[in-house]
């Protein structure tokens, strides 16, 4: 495993791989690596022939409010469960490599920011995409692998992929769960031991949808209220949004059809958790 | 000659040819062919084993009061010009092909557009850009070519080729300029007789300005006087602006030292024509 943090040592190392017609798998993060990424590097692992992961904290995705500085960070235990995964490169620039200058340029985002968790943090989105597009430009990766627990993300990387027509495959990664349903985060060792227990109810909220679905339910209305029910009968938490919504052009819906999402999230003591289901409905 | 109007049909193409490491060569225009564009892809067809020509109007690159509809179109000119000039592939997509819904991402230029011709034409080069970011990812150029004459443009592309880290090598192309030094441009023939005597000293009037800087001048202020008063004296013309920037920044100076632009605009009775000397000051 090689750790570069030069974008131009980068750039000239992919050059030559992709010259022997090698294929690029990519993961993207900004590093602390859980058990999620883990996920992402063994699928890119299978399916291509190099595996990429970045670790990079880009501060354009950073609001004003949020704590650039106090992000997590661990490089010696990346490193570590990068080399168990199978990781080639470990890309790992510095700030000052990736923006040496003021920008002349950035990545806007036009749709599918404004709902759910991007609706409260304006810029956000521009700075992944933006970032985004400098990383597969040095990284020229055949496929990128995001988890759709974060399905907004995926949502809008998926509309830059497309509509930039950049030459690269997204691979969209169902969310890791617990055995009793909670959508694995980092974030869960925030909870008490009866938040613990209750946050399985975020997952089986969406379940007693899908069911809803199947057995012929169309109003969003009417499902979103069923989800909130759920959450309000089974959790001490506030719940902060559960919507619905196309996925992945993320528009309202007045009626359940095509691709469908339905995300949600909760506020417990000290922990923000957010899931959804996305499903296809006839 | 291949004349390709569907993205994914050109993307294939391209992919097969750099499989067999041919090198590319690309020449993005909005068609009606000039003499500027062939000596681009003159240029571009020597230092390339494939050239690709693009045309397309795009639509994202006029504002409001800027006619779209009147732009000119000849594709049977530019065919057999572009047939002459050895180009292997016309790209030439519609307008629905490129945007097939409201793009979900842009381009936003923030440095170097708010000056010169840049200044009266706000969006003019998010529209560029965007279509050039489309355009590398479709073409996948090892090296694209623009002209000098357009310097605004070409310092814009320069920031969005390194800020992205497009693995695109940018040629820029000194202007071609008739005998008695007047840049050729289509809007050359606007000119009555009179005014196409007088258009020579836009040239002219740079090649004064390089001789006081050659002599010791590097107030920037004294060489814009300079400029404008050949002009005034010389040409029955409005002069829109003559200024004096650092290239490719295009940061105000206070005195003249490293890369720097001297660029101006002229109006004539039907023609506004522009003109720009680039030259490195120790």
């Amino acid at each position: 495993m090689r750790i570069i943090t030069r974008v131009k040592e980068m750039q000239a190392e992919i050059s030559a791989l992709k010259a022997q017609g090698r294929s690029i798998g990519f993961v993207p993060t900004m590093g602390f690596l859980h058990e999620g990424h883990i996920t992402l590097l063994t699928r890119a692992k299978k399916e291509n022939e190099i595996l990429v992961l970045s670790i990079f904290v880009n501060p354009l995705q950073f609001g004003p409010g949020e704590d650039l500085d106090a992000y997590p960070r661990d490089f010696d235990r990346d490193r570590a469960a990068a080399e168990n995964a199978g990781v080639d490169y470990i890309f790992y620039p510095s700030a000052e490599e990736m923006y040496p200058k003021p920008p002349s340029v950035k990545v806007t985002v036009q749709e599918r920011t404004d709902v759910l968790c991007g609706a409260s943090r304006s810029g956000h989105f521009d700075g992944v995409a933006t970032v985004l597009t400098k990383l597969f430009h040095i990284i020229m990766p055949d496929r990128v692998y995001f988890g759709l627990k974060d399905a907004q993300q995926a949502a809008v990387v998926d509309g830059l992929i497309k509509d930039f027509h950049f030459p690269v495959e997204m691979v969209p990664v169902p969310t890791v769960r617990e055995e009793d349903g909670l959508a694995k985060s980092s974030r869960n060792v925030y909870l008490d031991q009866g938040e613990r227990r209750q946050a399985a109810h975020l997952y089986k909220s969406l379940q007693e949808a899908r069911e809803a679905i199947e057995k012929g339910e169309r109003n969003p209305e009417t499902l979103i209220e069923m989800v909130r029910a759920h959450l309000n009968n089974h959790c001490e938490a506030a719940v902060d949004y559960v919507s619905i919504y196309s996925y992945p052009d993320l528009k309202p819906l007045r009626t359940l059809t095509g691709n469908v999402i339905i995300a949600l999230a909760v506020k417990f003591s000290k922990a923000r958790l957010i899931d959804n289901l996305i499903l296809e409905v006839e």
